[in-house]
């Protein structure tokens, strides 16, 4: 065992700051994970390193109106390392059935692989972020999974339609996919409502399939 | 006067919620400033947007290693807004002379107009944040600039030389653009000069023009 308390075998002989540097370096692929949501100008798609700053800025102005007494630093932390599993997982995308059959699997051995090149504090301070991010139980990960919701939408919405357009995505769709933020972020969802539905009137968001045709 | 306490006269009769979206959205044009830097794997140049999600993982990692007592969640807040100037200024090559004299000028110019975009409340938070980095003159700005000049220094490692063989860039030029990471991250110090002295020998840094030639 070395003197920070590493036992991983694989990872013998490192010191603190060699794992440290290791996990950095590692993290720098995040970039090249391509989301299907594009950039506001809608130039080209986004990836999961941008959107996770994106979002973590969006927990800095959006944090104090989201509950009393949230932590907010908490919810930027979490948002900044809740995408990393991505670099062995892939972005899974959100309209996917198929995909997200599996994914949790995979995302769990992402997480032990990427955050146990952390030395071991540090491994369980990250995994505990991440643990609690894709429980959706507190409140500072209600309002993380909201952003991570919201974030797209916006893009979609500014973007002309993006991701919705392309693939053809429902109303009834987007508004399940959108739910968490009428939880974790109450003073947006009127807001996504009239997003929703103005990209529903410019056939942007497809008509839900039982409804009757406009 | 708005009920939240807004004044400026172009934002006239936007809501609170309004000005926080139209910050949001305008943010995402920090994914489209192209750095010098390049990804570790070398495939592309870096954006500012997912440089400053890398600095705020790094400032997770190496927060509690800088300085006892050093404020974490803010660092991680300064690393996140530092660059948001550059929607409107530019990426200003480090290395580059003539483009580093306007630069103050032209940053402050943007500080104004993208900061000034938020509610005042957060207009005055974010700004002060801003100002704080570019003073380096707390514990908290001294990690973040030391983090700001570390992160392109283990991208140009790691990807082979990178953008100071692109540019034929000399070992002191480089040493003098780290010397804040002596500073802001010692721990880190000693794996500077290994990094710095490798590439020298790799021929990827320039040998320096007043030394004897190796």
């Amino acid at each position: 065992m070395t003197p920070d308390g590493t036992t991983n075998e694989t990872a013998a002989g490192r010191t603190r700051l060699e794992r440290q540097l290791a996990f950095i370096i590692e993290a720098d692929r995040l970039k090249g994970v391509l989301r299907r949501t594009t950039l506001c100008d809608g130039s080209r798609r986004e990836n999961s390193a941008e959107h996770s700053w994106h979002l973590a800025l969006m927990a800095m102005v959006f944090g104090q109106e989201a509950a009393e007494g949230i932590d907010t630093a908490r919810v930027v932390r979490m948002v900044l390392v809740h995408d990393l599993v991505e670099i062995d997982a892939g972005d899974t995308f959100a309209y996917d059935a198929v995909g997200n059959e599996d994914r949790e699997q995979r995302e769990q051995r992402a997480a032990e692989r990427i955050f146990g090149l952390l030395p071991p504090d540090q491994h369980a301070e990250f995994r505990a972020l991440w643990d609690e991010f894709e429980a959706h139980a507190t409140p500072e990960a209600r309002l993380a999974v909201a952003l991570d919701r919201l974030q797209p939408l916006l893009n979609n919405d500014v973007s002309g339609g993006g991701s919705w357009r392309e693939h053809g995505i429902t109303r009834a769709q987007v508004l399940h996919r959108m739910a968490p933020i009428e939880r974790g972020l109450p003073a947006l969802w009127p807001s996504v409502l009239d997003i929703v539905e103005r990209n529903c009137a410019l056939g942007y968001i497809r008509a839900d399939v039982e409804a009757p045709s406009r």
